[in-house]
């Protein structure tokens, strides 16, 4: 922990993104000409489709630029209260919508409002990055629920009964998961479920990689299954992934009606809305069928079946399906490096550029991100094996 | 207070803003049919220029649609730097500047890493609504600073003595003001400074209506003064008022290094990147001449002079001549009304909206907007003055 006298407390115990020196470093080499290919990327590599991009156009030409309401457009938070409905049965009115810059600022505004000094947060783990950033920024304590390889790093309702003590305010499940994209059943949700209940714990259920989901499985949302867990329960999505938005900035959440309400006052005096130029663009995404989404998630398959078939003939790293989200997170534990010195390796000997799992709570990780054509990932590979084989 | 065991303590001690009750009544008045005038606007009534529409659309066509460094593109960053240097004279390297979601999110992050648990912000009074809500949000003490319609509601060195005890950490200034358009001379933020620097207590420079000044008047910034206050404040500004961009909600800020590396770090953790459309025209804005800005502030200087030619004929209203914003903040003891029956009443009886100063921290305050065109500022004062004869 560093001590910055200047700074408030909160601020002490948040370090600077591991991912960025990894990357900083990539993009120094390729600005010194050295012939780099990224397995780093945490964004769909496609362009967001035209007729969206049309949308916002539209919206900017008419002047549509002016602040609107602090939660988004009546327009937008309506289709996004339909969306709930049809793709994921879930019952949020409108004024249960909180629109957002993005996803993450949509998870960081609800544990804003439901964490405090002296509250736990439940992480399984490995986790994305932010998460337990998060909960610190919130002067909260992340705890982090150990999950196995052999469980697909899920966690199950057992789990959960052992870190589900009288802190044990929040749990944070994401499915499909970043990093490992790993997904819940109905079965596993319907277990854990009836655990959030007794013990009164507060659901985030981050969906933001819903339809980037392979093999047929299907994506349920906790808050569907019953109204005690819906009580509890706030849905984050957005369209960042879905219709490969990231630059927009907009996520959107559901919540029961006081923590909706209390995070429309939160972002009342802390952002206001999002961009009205990007709500536009996101309703316009939203009224239309979702056949980007289906196209970009059959390519996104056919690239983790390549992947998954090269990893498969190399000994020396482990790793598990990924069953949705576009990352897979290998075990580089026969490797004896630690992540950092794996990817910082990687990239110095072989020029790939792979995110260390040190920042997923992981150090004997590393992700490899599937958001790159079939032929860069060919390329990744033949260059890691050849790499593997000399350390 | 509120009490909701639901949500965190942070969030008890933020009200919902009042300025929505009253609006949200006109539009409803409105959408029955009434002919409602509102001098309620909070953003200028103005598009944004077709020349900075220009270069949004031309970075949607292009795919710029995708994730930016957290804290800003190196384009944009630079050219704040620059303008920094020109209409500020204040030294702000580009890894010192931070782009955020509007000034709102940009203060809020400031407050965020400057100040905890048992921290006093000194805010003078009467003070821009979100101010103190933002205190709250980061678990800190807003005091209030008084001060007096003869000073034109600004405060003195004397003042800030009076408050700057241990705990007092942060002041915020914001010149030109919201609600009441005070402009500080440059004498007298050198009156302030040193207060600042003896006691160390940081600054936040709102200057968000900087282009709005009137009469001559020169903006200045307090961090320019010397390098010991430059090591306390931290700059705010964005594009919202000077280019008629709320919608678009680009904010930014200048600090010294050490606050602004800790605001990118709770950036990273808290919304990512300001969107990317939004920030390329921002850079294309600040690459032009301030053309638009003068003659909006021509435009804004000519409604304010109608507008308190009209009010200095009517006895029962008192007001300081605003030097900036577009605001005008005025006084209605003479009525024996509080400022909510004040608006309540003008709003059913004369079908004319204004702003209660409640929510400013002055009850027997109203707040009047022109960022409305001449003629909807002559028909509210005929309504005006017709109704305030009546009560």
């Amino acid at each position: 922990m560093r001590v910055e006298t200047r700074l408030a407390a909160r601020l002490q115990k948040i370090n600077p993104s591991s991912t960025l020196a990894i990357t900083s470093k990539a993009k120094k080499l390729k600005a010194e000409g050295k012939d780099i290919v990224s397995l780093a990327a945490g964004e769909p590599d496609f362009d967001t489709p035209d007729f969206i991009k049309e949308a916002a156009i539209q919206a900017i030409r008419s002047g549509f630029t002016k602040y609107t309401p602090t939660t988004g457009t009546p327009d937008l938070k309506k289709l996004i209260s339909e969306k709930f409905k049809k793709d994921n049965a879930i019952d949020y009115a409108p004024e249960q919508i909180v629109v957002s810059c993005g996803a993450k600022h949509s998870i960081f505004n609800i544990l804003m409002v439901l964490v405090g000094k002296g509250d736990e947060v439940l992480i399984p783990c490995p986790y994305w990055v932010s998460y337990p950033e998060m909960v610190n920024l919130c002067e909260g304590t992340p705890r982090f629920i150990k999950t196995s390889l052999e469980n697909n790093f899920k966690i199950t309702a057992k789990d959960l009964e052992k870190y589900a003590g009288v802190k044990a305010k929040v749990l944070i499940l994401n499915s499909p998961s970043n990093p490992c994209g790993c997904v819940y059943t109905v079965e596993e949700l319907k277990d854990i479920a009836p655990v959030c209940v007794e013990k009164k714990i507060y659901v985030i259920s981050d969906e933001i990689y819903e339809k980037i989901i392979f093999d047929n499985q299907r994506h349920v949302s906790i808050a569907s299954l019953n109204p005690d867990i819906y009580d509890l329960t706030t849905t984050v999505n957005g369209v960042s992934k879905s219709y490969s938005m990231t630059g927009w900035r907009i996520g959107y959440l559901g919540a029961p009606k006081d923590i909706a309400e209390a995070i429309s006052r939160l972002q009342d005096h802390s952002t206001s809305c999002p961009s009205s130029i990007s709500q536009k663009a996101t309703t316009c995404a939203l009224s239309a069928p979702d056949e980007f989404a289906r196209n970009m998630c059959q390519e996104f398959q056919k690239r983790r079946d390549y992947l998954v078939d090269r990893l498969s003939k190399i000994k020396k790293i482990g790793f598990v399906l990924p069953k949705g989200a576009f990352y897979i997170f290998c075990n580089i534990s026969k490797t004896k490096l630690d992540s950092l010195t794996f990817t910082n390796r990687l990239l110095e000997e072989a020029g790939v550029v792979a995110i260390p799992g040190d920042g997923f709570g992981k150090d004997d990780y590393v992700r490899l991100s599937f958001a790159t054509s079939i032929e860069q990932l060919q390329k990744a590979m033949d260059r890691l094996e050849e790499w593997l084989v000399k350390i």
